[in-house]
């Protein structure tokens, strides 16, 4: 017999497909969700069923956003010299939170995986090399995360742009406010390779 | 300037609402569904949309249920003198996946916990009383978790149900394939305690 109503075990499978939650989180938002008023869940469809149709993806630099071109890549104000390349939307928002960045973004929609068949027609890098010919692009500051994938990209980019445009990468090195026994060792050889001199003779 | 478009900030506050979603999960959700084709959200926003007018409370058992009462209550096959006590529905699903419980159920729907307000009055102890005064229960046994409110329910139930029926409580003890090196000292105390005797001289 099955004991889970069937419009909850719909909804259960349905958060099953999101990424990082399992069966038993799944059963334990949707039973959550089932308790809390009617009105929450139904203001949550909405959210779900309007999100598609209100936004899209930025033509130049592929962001999602409501217009097209995007915000950051219609604001004057920013330096469009300066280009960060990052694996996905979500990597724009922490570095447009740190507000450290002042160009635009070119978001690539992956990471070059030949394990899982992603190689580089698969994101956006064309459109990136497209971009810098068009002129105006002086830097390129590839952002991808500092995993193998993320390197991988970096340095197959690296490569692309030899002699198109100067291309920077995010420093690797101690996190703020670490205390230096706990950082591993890649990561504090890396800052000792990369150290700044602060005083110099 | 707002980056985060208005539409997918809607639906990261939506996610964060859930328990345990915390801002990051919940933007990592949203891009992932953002990500991936319209028809997925919207399945899922019609599954949401139809979760509380298809399912209700059982008016015996307080399970949520398409049918009233429940597919469990109104099951012939199953012990109506055996009901078994839990905090919420989704204990009343781990319980029913043992196969070892044929019994009925009584969702409390909360613990006893004064701290946050939650007095007898707040969860279904009056239904339970109740439904065992209009007869044919046998046992209860009461499948609160092995935590402070929910000892603490477990005990005032206890002396509630004195002298109405018999109670039982579920077996503390080391969790199966567990070493016993790595089990907590209480836990094993509780289970030295409620040993069994298998072999009588």
């Amino acid at each position: 017999m099955e004991i889970v109503p069937a419009p909850l075990a719909r909804l259960i499978s349905g958060f099953e497909k999101l990424p990082g939650i399992g069966r038993k989180t799944a059963t334990r938002l949707s039973l959550h969700i089932l308790r809390r008023p009617a009105g929450e869940a139904q203001q949550l469809a909405r959210d779900l069923a309007e999100l598609h149709s209100s936004i899209n993806m930025c033509d130049n630099c592929f962001a999602f956003s409501e217009q097209n071109p995007c915000r950051i890549c219609s604001d004057s104000r920013r330096d469009a010299g300066l280009i960060c390349v990052v694996e996905g939307p979500g990597d724009l928002l922490v570095i447009e939170k740190t507000g450290a960045f002042n160009g635009l973004y070119h978001i690539l929609h992956g990471v070059l995986s030949p394990m899982d068949g992603i190689g580089p027609d698969e994101i956006k890098i064309d459109a990136l090399i497209r971009r810098i010919k068009q002129g105006g692009v002086r830097e390129v500051l590839i952002g991808t995360s500092s995993t193998v994938p993320g390197e991988a990209t970096a340095s197959y980019l690296s490569e692309k742009l030899q002699g198109l445009v100067t291309v920077s990468r995010l420093a690797c090195g101690i996190p703020m406010g670490m205390d230096i026994k706990y950082a591993d060792e890649h990561t504090l050889a890396r800052s000792i390779e990369s150290r700044k001199i602060t005083v110099q003779k």
